[in-house]
């Protein structure tokens, strides 16, 4: 279990300008939070400027211009929650911020100014985190294995004990200095022991480490098992509705805040691929929430209740059954019916974490719901840490999407920030990459994920390729040709991985079970509702409202936009609608050309990407580059793989030649 | 670990007329084996016949046909190696025999009579069978799992120890009841404990179930890991032209047989799958195979080498390389280079147990090289024991097949019984589909095909229809209509998975790893040699001399019949020939039309089957019926899933709709 310090492996700087600042912190009250912030901000100036930076009581609070030169901590109460201001004058440099974790971030982005060598002498910058919860989500197993894992086995378990240690520090201090505010240490599929988290088998270890988070200003979450009041309370139902059920749970809630005080609540996915939940009573998923939110209501708990529930029995021969609307017609009918301590959180999209999908509709279908983006920087569907896939520039989109919920303020963003609908309980989670790899995340470059997760929502100004270079120049310095060529790589990434996979918004053609590689038919005999349709002539799933109808649950005029083949994006162009393979694109290519041209351009790009980083490996650390080459290779191997499996079975299926000539089996 | 007794479970007879025969059995001399056919035959004449079956001891060894009624066991040395002849003689019946297994294999002949009402007043019935070795190879592991085991785990191993009770017993008397004269009772991969089956660890309990294996004339092999030199004996090689490896393998079968004294010998995987094998030392399987030859010869053991060897890392883009000519390939070269108690185990076809395959070339290839047939019983790629299929139908097309190796004596069954080559070291394997389930084979139907096997292969002039109602009447009883229908279902049986399935010889579009239900590409872009080559026009592989030149490995004329479409039989078609979907087959059908018509058709025949199956149901026990019910209901959910994929495959493939018109999706 060793590990690295990702971007907080801090360089030293010997010609830095602004040193003068850094010579003492002035602070007159201090909590918990704000110890940390001062230590961070000491670690950080010994280790890249070698001084040490003294601490100074502060008696009246007040920044003092002409007195001495340091850094103040001002509280301000007419800052927002979480946010800051710095700026500099004269000798000083203040941070003024409105609670304890703003003094956090704000010493955090101080730092980043210092990693990236720039002068603070003009600083004047003001933040104010729109997204009140910004949440990783770990599907770590007790067993020490982890769902999707690609980085490793799990720093949080190990053969069902739970593990407090050095690493859970620094775990917290990479998520801190992003801005990420909660996390869930356990997997969604709750089984076997991870039912008795909530017991005091581990109640200590839960509390030393939410301990641990409560300094970096995190808190702790726990998944829970809906039919916990059968397998730990022996009782003979988990009915919301049961009267005995809803006293276990009132109980229960009680034992465990008393055990673990910090703990800010409960991530639930019930009802869905095999979880138990309140459909098998009769019950809606409201009564479900509800139930357990009235239990943690007394503790200020939150009750986060996931919307990935869906008929995964389908028969493949059932054209009217769609899993994309699957989301929609399972709560847009229950808008309105939840308590406010429970907050849905949403897929992106209507399936599951493919390369490219449309944005769900039920963020635009919801008007009195306390609401969670859950997007995935685990690459389950999108290469798994061999590949290079940055994903920022796709949650950019779809947190700048317009639902059309209402005429103002109505984007993913504005939606899950709260200002949409004017609500508290709002955030946006992601689905944790990390494991107990040395570099947290396999694949070195896959950390830009994590860290481009937690800046993307706190710093709502920041662009996905701002993020990027931002992390290439903390993680790896400051070379301009270096970092120029990471950042072009991490932000062609998605488009390149998105070439030589399944094409026009289509999706699946993975392999079953581990979703690895291409198998254009794994899916299409299935019972999980993820096909493609194919024929001699054409392709796609009509979702228009000749179809499934899926298209039309968008409001206006996404509805009308996606409806219609005319006007539906290319991109999107397969899952809404069947189309021949000779249909022209916007694009001016037939679709049959489109799917042969991008799959021969992927493998050329992985080859340009390649050669490129090969270009400026002397400024990687040799471990880093090491890492890295062998899984250049088997994103090569596989994108070439992809490439004539795709093209040979759209070939062999439509008997329409490549108008190129390129080789095609 | 609780059993039945299958086809042994004897029911009483209160009408027989012949009881007269049954008083008493006459024995001058006796052994071990004839010690337990006098047991077999007189707990068969209690339970059948409600008599105690003296054993009267007979001084002189003839029959006496004025004095006594009675059961005569007379040897003679003019018949064969473990044959009979039974006849009846005014009030005596004489079993003549030239050595021990010859009287037991009597004794189970006359039980039949019995078991089938059957008058012996008349009897006069001489077998002597032909084929030296009928085996089986179980391939259980240590573990207790079977690889490809479709009723229950393991019998002989659990948790790395080895059983030896009363069910080994009862699985000696089965097989000595159909004339099965030896077994290898582990896997052919030979990995982890099973390694350390010839090391003192195990010696005792091997000891013992070889003594309980001798006393129904069953010789007792083992499966043996190439590389137990290294594993084992901590050498630094397993070269079988290494002195020291040599040595190595001399001492240990010193060791072995010294302890284990009767072992029939040893069945080895080489440089197969992953398994360890001469190929990685530059050695050819014939300087592996003597080796262990040379080790085991001063105890008359026998090696059997497996020439299931094959290239599983064959890029599907490649159409050269064919797996079909692995074997005759790597095998054909060696012809003469084999000591004589080396014996080639051959599957049946080129590939791989499918339920439609052209007989392996190699047979026909080999002049001067012992050889062996292996079948698989166990029906991994025909329906696992949930589906029927009596396969003995097919094994009596193997055994009749001409290869043209010489003028005469070229079947199947003369090469492998020795006829055809003057040979002794020949013989017959299945691969068994035993497990623990109460009554041993999962389907209750499945037991046809492990009596089949051996039936087939002692008595030379059964076919697989007169085994079918053999089996039928002493299984079940002796009502007429239930006869008739479940020898007509087993008949029916293999054809009907074979119309519902893989069409025309392509074989696979089976899932991959388990093989189980349709998945027309589940192994078309994978690794493993294993095509179907569809495009929108046609499909097929082209083993002609203008593709892979499999056909041209045969003997004339079966090298023409092959290698041209017009003479090749229709249900080998695409097996060696790519052709269009409109190719008008010899039936006078297209090939698409067929493709539809036999899908139909096969689930059509599934209902009628178990429509006749419910018609009788009165006559099976009730036990067997309801062990039967969803088994059915399984082979019909799958039947309609095979022919729904298959049939949508195609049509969205090609095009061309069913003239008939019938849902296809």
């Amino acid at each position: 279990m060793e590990y690295e310090k990702a971007w907080l492996k801090y360089h030293r700087l010997s010609n830095y300008k602004d040193c003068t600042f850094f010579c003492c912190i002035y602070v007159r009250e201090s909590d918990l939070v704000i110890e940390t912030a001062i230590k961070e901000l000491q670690l950080a100036v010994k280790e890249i400027l070698g001084i040490d930076c003294d601490r100074i009581h502060n008696p009246n609070g007040r920044e003092e211009y002409n007195m001495n030169s340091g850094i103040y901590f001002v509280a301000d109460q007419s800052i927002q929650k979480e946010g800051y201001h710095i700026y500099a004058k004269e000798q000083v440099i203040v941070i003024q911020a409105g609670d304890s974790k703003g003094f956090l971030y704000g010493v955090f982005e101080l730092i980043r100014y210092l990693q990236r060598n720039q002068s603070v002498r003009n600083i004047d910058y003001k933040m104010e985190p729109d997204i009140p919860y910004r949440m990783l989500n770990h599907w770590d197993n007790l067993d020490g294995s982890i769902e999707r894992g690609y980085a490793g086995n799990s720093f949080f378990f190990q053969d069902n004990e739970i593990m407090v240690n050095e690493r859970t520090r620094m775990y917290a201090r990479l998520l801190a200095s992003v801005g990420i505010n909660a996390t869930v240490i356990n997997n969604v599929n709750v089984k076997d022991c991870a039912t008795d988290l909530i017991s005091d088998m581990y109640f200590d270890k839960l509390r030393a480490m939410a301990s641990i988070f409560k300094e970096y200003g995190i808190q702790l979450f726990l998944s829970l098992n809906f039919a916990a009041p059968m397998e730990l309370g022996g009782l003979h139902s988990a009915d919301p509705l049961n009267e005995e059920v809803r006293t276990w749970w009132k109980e229960k809630m009680v034992e465990v805040y008393q055990n673990i005080p910090n703990l800010g609540g409960f991530l639930i996915k019930a009802d869905s691929e095999g979880r138990p939940g309140p459909f098998t009573y009769g019950r809606t998923h409201a009564d479900g929430a509800n139930m357990l939110a009235e239990a943690v209501a007394p503790f200020e708990g939150l009750i986060i209740w996931r919307c990935f529930v869906y008929n995964c029995q389908q028969d493949w021969r059932d054209k009217v059954t769609d899993r994309a609307r699957a989301g929609y017609d399972n709560f847009k009918p229950l808008d309105g019916k939840f308590l406010d301590n429970v907050i849905l959180q949403i897929k992106n999209g209507p399936m599951d974490f493919q390369v490219r999908e449309p944005i769900t509709p039920l963020f635009g279908a919801l008007h009195h719901t306390n609401q969670m983006l859950e997007v995935q920087i685990a690459q389950e569907y999108t290469g798994q840490q061999k590949h290079i896939c940055y994903l920022i520039p796709m949650f950019e989109q779809i947190l700048q999407f317009h639902t059309y919920l209402q005429d103002q303020k109505d984007t993913i963003r504005e939606i899950i920030s709260g200002q949409a609908l004017n609500q508290k309980n709002c955030g946006i989670a992601a689905v944790a990459n990390t494991g107990n790899d040395s570099n947290w995340t396999g694949h070195d470059l896959a950390a830009a994920n994590l860290y481009g997760f937690g800046r993307l929502a706190y710093q709502k100004d920041c662009t996905a390729e701002d993020i990027a270079r931002e992390w290439v120049e903390v993680t790896f310095g400051s070379n301009k040709e270096m970092i120029t060529t990471i950042t072009d790589i991490l932000m062609r990434s998605w488009p390149i991985y998105e070439q030589y996979t399944a094409p026009l918004g289509i999706g699946w053609m993975v392999n079953p079970n581990h979703h690895y590689g291409p198998n254009v038919d794994g899916y299409e005999y299935d019972r999980w509702g993820t096909y493609h349709r194919a024929d001699h002539l054409g392709i796609g799933v009509d979702r228009s409202e000749r179809g499934t109808g899926y298209a039309i649950t968008y409001q206006e005029p996404l509805a009308s936009t996606y409806n219609s083949v005319e006007t539906c994006p290319d991109e999107l162009l397969l899952f809404f609608h069947h189309v021949s393979y000779t249909h022209i694109l916007k694009s001016g290519k037939s679709v049959i050309q489109h799917i042969y041209d991008t799959h021969f351009d992927g493998v050329e790009n992985v080859e340009n990407m390649m050669k490129a980083l090969d270009k400026i490996k002397e400024y990687l650390p040799l471990a880093v580059y090491n890492r890295m080459v062998p899984r250049l290779e088997e994103q090569l191997r596989l994108a070439k793989e992809w490439r004539d499996q795709i093209n040979t079975y759209f070939y062999r299926k439509s008997g329409i030649i490549d108008t190129k000539n390129r080789t095609i089996y």
